[in-house]
């Protein structure tokens, strides 16, 4: 018999009933969008596409066109003039709750390091689609937020340590973006505490902590909060592969981090990759080989639209299933939860279909690695209900 | 309904009406060739098969046998024997007219850089398939040209400029192919004056200009005249990924051109990366990221044969619409006009197709993509009618 | 008319009576298995699943319950307990005759240079199948042994070559873990003599031979070995690629071994390279190029499971069909054999016929590719009847 599929991005039979934690996400614009500043959300350029052209002309513009139409009550493929006049009619807070609701994510891990002046909070986010969140504490901020709040040379590593613990005291896990700071090719071992207190020097006495906008980029330093975020023994996120202009993608390949793997697999503390793409089968491969390792690919999931089954499929060669997580890595942007859950179930659903289709897979390993990807794992890794 | 993809390599409806832009190519060769000769054009190696196996047992041997052969006159999946004997009957003359004719491409932009003695020029090559061409100066031939014609090492630069300024006129863009000299790590600052003066006097004082035969592989040089070229404001392309010997793939990576884009974003002038095997998804992340940057799989298509609907597709996951396009970068065998441009029309008819029998894309949308990356985007880029 | 592709793994009528060659694995356990020691077996890692998470949860842990519990009279899909434990009642010795025959591979070329005192040997291997077996000799562990029988460091060299000759003398071929040990981003040039002299000096100084358990890293011997393989012409396998925690996946690019196959195109003395996996791409690129290059995917066929067929697919873009091989790696579980092959001739039937049915290949081609891949490059480049 074959397998429902269900009609449109719900992902049918399989996915039935299997709630979704959504373990790396950020907040929404409630503001209402303008056709620039909505185009610049979606895509992950941080210039204007050329003159005479649109970043509706992508893979993801077409999928809001086609798939976030109808939940505003368009037809699917809806113009960008009539989508964005449709948002703009209803106003970006119903258009969040309405888009974020139909997402059906059940709990939300959500990093508010980032604009977090513009962006809903974590309780907003998932208040609007009635849902529970959780913090993930974005190291590289934190330390920022120290530097800015008037730390000195002397007093910022333990009022570092200090900020840490107590944000991190109801988080569920942390989450390093030394791939954009840095690369992931950067030294794992800790440095000492000379290395550190000079580069803290180095930093404080480079930047006007006082003139606010810290940006954090010594790279003694990066490597100095993730030990310390180490020792609380939460999960740790790492932005991996594909990301704005300010990555160089070269040094963004997950395989950089097997000295940091290595260097932290005794530790037990779970390091999760996030999105990874193109690399998502070596990031397959280090799930394979590191207990300690978990990987999704959430915004590529969003950005490759029509194809994203394919990279669902990949992502799912070698590693084992129950190191697979599900996020939306969805950003400023409502369409991009909706996008991102409902392209992760169908193609995940359509990937496992496959699978029972060839005789691969029995129906019922297939709803226990849906449950597992869905939320399970990242229940269990994070410490979570789900 | 199910989209007509018509029969054989024709792309059915979705490519029906498109003229083809095939912005990158070269000339073929006029002359009949023997068993050898065939061989060595239809593969990237710059040996003969091991004794005992042929070239043509590859999927673009196979390709030539199935697609090419009826275009001859002959039946699908043709030996090798009677393939060449049918050629040879016919003579090169009317084959070339035949396979190029049967493309169906309506303007060639070609490189004629390469091979210039053995190959056709611009205007007989588009003539056998009676249509337009424009030309692509490669820039380090050109700069092989100057020095072959007597600049000495105080008159080169001024010698280059003026050789540029004049061959470029009437071209519709440029060419570097310093993956090939050095690897696209390259330095991406624009070199001093004073490092270009000695990048000259180190060169020309190695090789013999006057003996002809001259080979640019200083890498200073390599970057002077990338820096020269970009004064000229014309689309410049790039050779990246896959190609004979002489290649590195690893330093072919289009990554390694992330310093090149950034230092040359602003200038706004257009950076085509042709080919890209097996980088393509790298490929359409850069495109994604910066305005400037435009990506075809042409080599890729001809040489991959039966799987190359898998690298169109591929290449189309990150990559704005707007940015993608057709090439064949055909060279000696018409064949790889007739196949480049049948593979393409197909292989980008399928996945389309599959989006929009995935309910992914309208109709109305894949037409319009159909014709932007078979001509509308070469047009715009290049300034040139379709 | 539609390709009979069969049931199961048995890859159809265009699979029928085509023998295979394994052109590299190595032997099985001869014990019964525990739980622990069998799911280490079932993956790369050297590490156990976390705590309450299985390795069975994986594409190859879901192959083998629904692909050898048959071979061993259960139903598809049976429960990781019941399959050791059926495992255990029928007894070591049965299971691994039961799958090893199942799998109809006709020769085994056997690398036992690798946990030798717990592997069945060569001949017991392959006997357990009924079929014949030739031996690889790993160039590492083989001078490790002369170091552990009391070579001295003025004898090494000579000893080594000696004990090389004698070994060779009835093997198929060599193979080198280079990417194990160092990387595959090797100097390529063969080292001078004095420099051999030294790093004997180094290794043998540095380590007890006496003591057992060399262990062999030093560069310019990793290099020395090569050359002195390289002279016996016979062909030489390389591990490249995704394998276990020692390795670092970043230096097994294939692309590394460039200089390397630059450096040895003349001497015509074949190149394998073995799995390849992610970068069976880049591999089916040398192997285009490089006239004395040749590639298989067979560890991956095994870890992938379900998603086999698409690496196969991919492994086949570039490659000449006289270039691709079979092999299952399997090595420590006769389920490797059985569903290495298995999931080969699926894999391998379902590409080809997909490219029948898509008009690109004739049928008398995909059975020639099919014998080819199957065989027939295998006993030509090792020399061996099949």
């Amino acid at each position: 018999m074959p397998i429902d599929l269900g009609s449109g991005l719900d992902g049918g039979a399989l996915m039935d009933g299997v709630p979704l934690i959504d373990h790396h996400c950020h907040g929404v614009v409630s503001d209402d969008l303008d056709r620039e500043s909505f185009e610049a959300l979606a895509t992950e350029s941080n210039w204007s596409a050329p003159k005479g052209t649109t970043t509706f002309d992508s893979q993801l513009g077409f999928a809001i066109r086609r798939w976030c139409a109808p939940v505003l009550d368009l037809e699917p493929h809806a113009s960008p003039e009539a989508y964005l006049g449709q948002r703009s009619r209803l106003g970006a807070g119903n258009v969040n709750r309405l888009l974020i609701s139909a997402s059906r994510i059940s709990t939300f891990l959500v990093d508010a390091g980032i604009r977090e002046e513009t962006l809903t909070s974590p309780e907003q986010t998932a208040g609007l689609g009635g849902g529970k969140s959780r913090e993930i504490v974005r190291l590289e901020r934190l330390a920022e937020q120290v530097a800015e709040q008037g730390a000195t040379p002397s007093s910022f590593i333990a009022d570092f340590e200090f900020a840490l613990e107590t944000a991190a005291k109801d988080a569920a896990g942390l989450k390093s973006i030394a791939a954009y700071r840095y690369g992931l090719d950067f030294e794992p071992a800790a440095p000492s505490e000379r290395e550190v207190r000079e580069a803290v020097d180095r930093w404080l006495g480079r930047q006007k902590p006082e003139a606010g906008g810290m940006r954090l980029d010594e790279p003694v330093l990066l490597r100095h909060i993730l030990w310390a975020g180490l020792k609380l023994r939460k999960p740790i996120q790492f932005h991996v592969g594909y990301g704005d202009a300010d990555v160089d993608l070269l040094r963004c390949n997950p395989l950089q981090l097997t000295g940091w793997l290595r260097a932290t697999q005794e530790s037990g503390v779970p390091m999760m990759l996030l999105h990874c793409y193109p690399y998502q089968r070596e990031a397959g491969y280090l799930a394979q080989i590191f207990p300690h390792v978990y990987v999704d690919v959430g915004l590529a999931v969003n950005h490759t639209g029509s194809r994203s089954e394919a990279v669902i499929a990949e992502s799912l060669e070698l590693i084992p299933f129950h190191k697979a997580l599900f996020s939306t890595d969805a950003l400023g942007l409502a369409e991009l939860y909706y996008l991102g859950a409902g392209l992760f179930r169908r193609g995940l659903a359509r990937s496992i279909a496959q699978w029972i289709n060839d005789g691969d897979w029995s129906r019922r390993d297939a709803e226990r690695v849906a449950r597992m990807i869905g939320y399970e794992n990242a229940a269990r890794v994070y410490g979570i209900e789900p």
